[in-house]
């Protein structure tokens, strides 16, 4: 197992993950894969929370996973465990008995029920996860809960990760300062079929399960939904929004009350941030692309067709390479199944038309485009010529730091 | 530009193209973009020739093919000429006209209509092709023409491939000796969408343009459409099946006449045979990896689970590394959309029972797992318990070489 340096895309600073009233956490390192550092977190929000949350889409997701479905329908929540190191998929019945072993433990230290304790793990596939040792550190970890204690959190949770993530925003519901705070994980795995990372949001809304679960799944589109890393799907995507509905406004029980547009903007920023992040972190990455698609069929189209652009091996490499073969962008395109003009496409890098019209552009100075593919962020724009869809996705280059991480992941 | 050495996974000795009886090549080399080898060559049949062809499914297709599929329709050929090092795609309307140029200059030599002469380019996307040198060359290349020049033509139509490809059989109908040799190019922007690489194969088989197309479409499934090196999806792939019709035996009309079967059979063993040389020069490509799925709902969800497997960077990468990290072929499987049943998923590396039942098998023992995996040619078994449809697919590795090759491709 190898540590890789910090991401060059890594917000500068360290991590901070501003305190949530209601919402306190903790951290302890168990040595469960990881050495040296923390690797079990613990979020605590009081009675009668509320909880939405989204999930893989995967058809061999892991066991935490099938819990969480199951209790989610609740839409109540008192805590979250997470471990980092071992992701307890396909793990038969013992893997489903680890899962209730940790949410026992954890209900019994916070006298709860069971069934409002959600369980998250990532790591490696198909390896046994011993509960025994996080169950016996529950109560330490409820000792040590604090308000202040998210930043620890998200330390706790990262694998392959090369910095622990962190966003939040402040807005107001009616009047009332509200605040979010999320924390997240992702490297690799990162695949648009749901956010394919764990992250966790806290917000002190006063708002009610179905309200939080409508907002989340709105906002997952253009965030946890909208980037990639290597297009592989997880087993292990996990995305949780609790409320510890500390804020004292008005009840809101409609999500399209306009009283929540400044709350749906917030958490659509806190989640993108997030998802950014992820990316940010992508294994090996050394340039964050943005693919912005426009002109498609519908926003649908758009995203798929930039992802297609975003998941080809030979557009990350050629950035990679700072190799302005723009022509991968049209092989990209051509094999994304899409709808598309030939001779309405255009194509830019940066802010530089390079083809429309169904070919390069008169007099298309190649340097330019160099220059911009030396930066760290890179943008590729798109317009399809079809109608008016559009979407903007997020991935990163393709590096030999992707093949080093993932050659030798367990040994 | 760098160049590769050759594939650790190249058949060892020369690449041999056996001649056909009635088909003749030439080559010719004039640094179109490579320098000191040939990258042009022509491939002549008789008058009365029958052709058959499959080309890409992308919606931004190269200008050659355009060009190829209005005439295949008359299902006639006397000529290929195919250029390497530029792929005449998205060039507006000066592509098409390089491609007339390229035809009417054959055509003129060989006394023929333009519409028997099929174009092929391979190179890079977007650059203007200057068809003049290549329609200047022609009466060279035509004087050069001769039945052992096939190998010459594999030579001259590679681009980052390390080695010329080629495969023959011979095989009988009704009695009567007939010989198949194709050759081909390719090795990177391999997907299973339609072969995404250039083949040309030769018979003197006596058989009329629609028998051949339905026997080529057949076997396109189980190689060409079931290779897939980075699932990039060229814009210029090309399989044509070309038949002098010398062979001297009885007409045959229906493509299921058994008579046919032998002739069908050595098809499909070229074909992979073919497909497989692509992968085996894989970009980077260090390990040949044979995945078999059985239990599948059909043979299309098996191969559609198969090439999700073959295309997952973590899956490619874990091989790479000689890691028995089958985690991930549970991931890409939960991943790829198709129907299964966890407890019935069995996964095998090479002769190993590695998981069954939802589970890691009791007593699996990874250290035979990992001595297979550090061999040249891994296969992954996997069964995915819902039925009896079942496919194999192959791909190579994921490695450095894969980004040194990609990042420098213009360069």
């Amino acid at each position: 197992m190898t540590t890789s340096p910090r991401s060059p895309l890594a917000p500068e600073g360290p991590c901070e993950a501003p305190a949530v009233p209601g919402v306190r956490a903790a951290a302890i390192a168990l040595g469960l894969r990881y050495q040296g550092r923390p690797d079990v977190a613990l979020l605590e929000v009081p009675e009668g929370s509320a909880a939405a949350g989204l999930f893989t889409r995967s058809s061999t997701p892991g066991h935490p996973i099938l819990w969480c479905r199951r209790i989610l329908a609740r839409g109540r929540a008192r805590a979250v465990i997470v471990n980092a190191g071992n992701a307890n998929v396909f793990n038969g019945p013992a893997g489903d008995a680890a899962v209730a072993r940790e949410a026992e433990a954890v209900a019994a230290a916070l006298g709860c029920p069971p069934e409002e304790v959600f369980v998250a793990s990532t790591g490696v596939i198909g390896l046994a996860l011993d509960a025994e040792p996080i169950a016996r550190a529950v109560p330490t970890l409820t000792a040590g809960l604090a308000e202040d204690g998210l930043t620890a959190a998200a330390e706790a949770i990262v694998t392959t990760d090369t910095f622990p993530k962190a966003a939040s925003a402040i807005c107001a519901i009616d009047g009332v300062a509200v605040r979010l705070t999320g924390i997240a994980k992702g490297s690799g795995m990162i695949a648009p079929d749901m956010a394919t990372m764990l992250a966790f949001i806290a917000t002190d809304a006063d708002l009610p399960a179905p309200v939080l679960q409508t907002l989340l799944a709105r906002t997952a589109a253009t965030s946890f939904h909208s980037i990639t890393v290597d297009g592989d799907g997880s087993t292990s995507d996990t995305v949780l929004l609790l409320a510890s509905r500390r804020a004292p406004h008005d009840a809101v029980g409609d999500p399209d009350d306009p009283r929540l547009a400044g709350f749906a903007e917030a958490l659509a920023t806190v989640c993108r941030e997030l998802a950014l992040l992820v990316v940010r972190d992508g294994e090996g990455a050394q340039k964050l692309v943005e693919i912005r698609v426009t002109g498609a069929v519908d926003d649908g189209s758009a995203r798929r067709a930039g992802l297609v652009v975003a998941n080809s091996p030979l557009v990350k490499t050629a950035i990679a390479g700072a190799d302005a073969n723009w022509g991968r962008v049209v092989m990209a395109l051509g094999h994304c199944g899409e709808p598309l003009a030939v001779d309405g496409l255009e194509i830019r890098f940066g802010e530089t038309l390079i083809s429309a019209g169904g070919g390069v552009v008169d007099g298309y100075d190649e340097s330019v485009v160099a220059r911009h593919l030396a930066g760290r962020e890179v943008v590729l724009e798109v317009a399809l010529g079809v109608g008016s869809g559009a979407a903007t996705v997020w991935t990163c280059d393709l590096t030999h730091g992707y093949i080093d991480i993932n050659a030798a992941y367990r040994s």
